[in-house]
């Protein structure tokens, strides 16, 4: 039912998309594509064409449930195909590159799931792909961005609500790991994983430094610690090779501080990613287990209102549910496939792209250097 | 890509859905209907066959939108086709009964969204109609009882872990009418209403009160009032003739006495509905405002916990995603699709059934009466 | 030390100061007494004269305790002394206006813990005492008035912050009756206590909306309930022969309606009193479990200010701390005395007067006495 | 009215107590010594002998209102006298190690508000007076260590309710200072102050640390920031030579991490006190801000208890009011007095003593030490 009329810049039959990968992300993943158009009409049409994965058996489940046209096992033959036009990669970090990168090559749109690659010199390899002139459009999955909350609070600090910001508290804290009999996965081991929390929740946080904040971090110290040494494998105790707490004090080059600390074994916490913010005039804060809440505090006073963004004026609500109905997390994802879409049918630059992936994964690099260091300050080469 | 052998229930083909109504309600059960099954692969597959309204412009728009094959103006002739499996009734309140029975006699599944309808003897209608012998599978959309916060609030007392309860304190709270420069609507009005807040709100608090609980109200006194009793009309001033707030107090026939307030002017409460329950052993709270938030107070001492409701374990949650990603307002319409694609799979009850609605009616049409009455107690009949 | 010279309306010796009764209230006034003037040096000179109480040995202890030159068992005797300026009466209520009538006769000022008098007879009686010519300040003992937070809701209400108030929603819940086994007290009997918790909590909250809205209930309508009919007593059960919740809407005479529940069976609610105030343009929320925040909306918008209410331009604030440190529930009574003693120093009217006292009693009257009559509106005499 | 048989240690006559200034904590620590005895009769008696101050007609006013029989401007010749016992320390930090040293030399009980000293040796020179054969008692005075909620998560910690602790999370964020038109003060310079937000407020936080965990920092990395290095002085702008915010990662013997962040410009902060512990079986979260409630997690599961610590069965709590009525932040001052009196009377040893602020300072310095080292480890001493 697709209406070819709907818009000069819409495609004349629907935009094909590929995810690679079906566990986790490809689940959140395909929830967006399955949804964006009938929150965010506008955009052009998309057909879920084919989701891949290497278990064939457990891809044709996966695709079934999910609403795929087809299952693949194959991802570089389904990446040469003329009929996709959006690859979306959804696997391990360590396989990003290799993925995101002949999708670029084949000319097709590429969204990425973060973190952007587990190395700052795959992320550069993949900036160049992206910038390459012919390239598609290149996104990276930071899905927090499209949290309305978060998006409502880097609106208040561009406009100056908060004045001048000095200082940003950002902590990111989980406990699935605070069990010492929780058993060994790829996640806990350097070769696969790269980095512990740094690199799968710290890369959240520092994006939102440089997301709200408008500007990079030059410069880090910082702190790695893992608190449990081994975990339980198939055949015995086997080592883990990551951290799973980090701390760093981060520092832009206009001069602000963010004091980040993340975890995997705080116990209680089950995905809080907490963002204050505290500026010449104002602070904000915003706490990832009340995703539709922001606390604000501007001007004079002693008070700080907490704002249920759930507003029709507020960032992406008016794409869902009258005020007072509030979102969850997944809404981001769609959301986030909507801005994406935008982008190519226009034509347009998106954010985050590659370049924003490659600065984050630059602070990444840089906090471990720094921990190599005995804490010394380290330049982030941003 | 349905598999017709997942399983023996299943049948050969996808159960085929019909919806009525495609505004605010009729775009939150089509998002239920196109992501049930990937949350939810264990129920039957089901064929987003048609969406129907009276403008034939605007529902060839949203059947667009929202994935639906086909759109129809004439509902009748819907209900009518052999292909057509289930009907879900989302239209005004004033056109429940005359839909839903129609879709009965037809012999269609049917899910209707509350409340039932707006008069009690049209309750009794359908409930005759959903217990007569063959009727298909009826079942009524208080959307809350998917609440998983709110179901795990039902398991807990079910299981005494705040004793015997004695009072409820509810609330449902919204400001959308504070503002008297609000325009007058068919919601306003005693003729397509019924009722105002206290039927559009009230009938979720009353079947919140029969849920957690697991009895009914026996007797009510209640009070309603109109603060604003004229809204600007396109042609000058209207009188308002339904209540803009109401106050209850509920009796159940083991003596347990529910508090009830609900309104359309608390200036700065958005979708405000707050549930208290006071036990001899403990007490347990929840505001809709932060969905997945239980605080419990069990046994002694000072201390009541909040429970961030995203557990594995928590009612619901097995199929949505890991601990500690929050879900939203929109969630619990696609639970509630699950729920009825169970039982119609498997021709067993659902709850909450057309007699649940009744009841509430009831109890709705006794706080009117009291109110008539001067507060005195009214018997609901229940 | 006291500096005589320290204004012209300072009299030449010290106030000196009797408080009738020695237990919770006697401590809490006895509290105030000895803090008044470091914290409001403002105020005239006081003396902590003499403690009364029946228990000889009891009151020497207490008063040694909390800082009184002398202790006494006869009360009459103490009113009976030229040496002593102010009476505190802090007795059970059914004592009150025996004593602090004894008090206006002798020329004293009073100052009488609440409630005012068990019954509307005597709280007339009281107001004609107090306002009979050459009679001392009289003042009524509602302390939540001096909790800063209330205070400075009172102030935004009547700058018209939140607009025209339509609804308010006061509930005070505490759960010291919750286990059935609690024992029997003179609380419980109605020949000591009037009422249940009726008259214990509710005349807090009533008093506040009278406070918050600048006038008084004309009409209610009522409901009470004694969950635990019978409570051990040292020879056996014994009945309950007062309330232990009590529901009721509550209206003024430009028509707001004040909704109000108060229980002692409220498990998990320690101290719980919570104020939700709704006008045409904002709304106003306070819990006393958190007595140092104020929940504020005014304007449109989605969000509430939480003011820590510890400035020093809020109310009675600059006589305390520093921003940020907060008070406890005592603090009131020393703030409720530094406002006495600056009406005796002035000879100025004081607030809450007696007939503050009165206005609440006959609307608990009001309530009691509807429900008699099965929940009928009943009119207050205000 | 002593009573001088209420205990064999009980003195012939009132403890005789000298307070070195007036200002802030002289307030502070006047208010505990006026009340103790009210609510903790089991002490001995104080006699509020005599307020010090260098200004004459300043330390007059202020004794006549905090209820002092005597005001002296020479605090040596106070502790001369034979008739004081107690002397109390609330001069600026840089005179503690001078005032406390001549009172314990002149043989007097003596408490310190901290903290103890600004550096190190005169901590030394301190413990070691204060551990003379002799010596008096010597009580450092952190009175966050009487916060009920704080003294009850001490308890939890070493009932092993969190397991073992691995983390820990603190901040003090204040916002006096984040207005860069703030004037200088003493409070600013180097050579009065020592350090800035560093000394003042993280004091407290690793005071905490040290009570909370039973242990001692072994080791630290630090970084100290000033936002707004020049502030309006009488005649013209000065330079500030002290931190405004400061952030350090502690280390504990066991290998405990803290993570500490203080700031004097956290815009909206007043008085914020954070503390969290992260155990391996729970955690456990605190807010100065919300003084009465400790959010405790124990054992499995998704939830967190808020207790409200004002049960009879909470740390200090039967001296003061019923469950529910809250205390403010002065209380904490008052419990101190108490237990420092309790200690005197019985001449055991009182918690925290020299060596605790010894301790403190230590790490202090080390944060200090390695900012001026890059960020590098460095070594607490303890």
């Amino acid at each position: 039912m697709t209406d070819p009329s709907a818009g000069a810049g819409t495609p004349a039959r629907p935009l094909a998309v590929a995810v690679i990968g079906y566990s986790f992300m490809g689940k959140a993943h395909s929830n967006a594509w399955r949804n964006v158009r009938a929150f965010y009409p506008e955009v052009p049409a998309v057909q879920m064409q084919v989701l891949v994965g290497r278990d064939g058996a457990g891809v044709r489940e996966a695709a079934d449930r999910y609403g795929w046209a087809e299952a693949a096992t194959d991802w570089r033959q389904v990446i040469a195909r003329d009929d996709v036009d959006i690859v979306d990669v959804c696997t391990p970090g360590h396989l990003h590159a290799e993925v995101a990168l002949a999708a670029l090559a084949a000319g097709k749109h590429v969204l990425v799931e973060k973190p952007l690659a587990n190395s700052v010199a795959e992320c550069e390899d993949l900036v160049a792909a992206a910038t390459a002139p012919g390239a598609g459009r290149a996104m990276l999955g930071f899905n927090y961005r499209r949290v309305p909350a978060l998006a409502l609070a880097r609106d208040l600090v561009r406009e100056g609500r908060i004045g001048q910001v000095r200082a940003v508290r950002l902590s990111y804290l989980q406990d699935w790991l605070a069990d010492d009999r929780a058993p060994m996965t790829w996640r806990l081991r350097k070769e696969t994983a790269g980095t512990g929390v740094l690199g799968d929740l710290g890369s959240h946080a520092v994006d939102q430094v440089h997301y709200l904040l408008g500007e990079t971090v030059t410069s880090v110290r910082g702190e790695l610690r893992t608190f449990v040494p081994q975990r339980p494998g198939p055949s015995g105790p086997e080592e883990v090779t990551v951290d799973d707490a980090a701390w760093a004090t981060l520092q832009t080059a206009s001069g602000v501080v963010a004091s980040l600390e993340v975890s995997r074994v705080a116990t209680g916490r089950k995905n809080s990613l907490q963002v204050e913010l505290y500026g010449t005039d104002g602070s904000i804060r915003f706490d990832l287990e009340r995703l539709n809440e922001l606390r604000v505090l501007s001007g004079t006073g002693g008070g700080a209102e907490t704002v249920l963004v759930t507003e029709p004026d507020h960032p992406y609500l008016a794409a869902w549910w009258p005020a007072g109905h509030v979102l969850g997390w997944d809404h981001t994802f769609t959301s986030q496939a909507a801005d994406f879409l935008r982008a190519v049918d226009r034509g347009e630059p998106v954010q985050p792209d590659f370049a924003a992936g490659l600065a984050v994964q630059r602070v990444l690099a840089a906090v471990e250097a720094s921990h190599a260091r005995g804490g010394a300050r380290v330049d982030t080469g941003n």
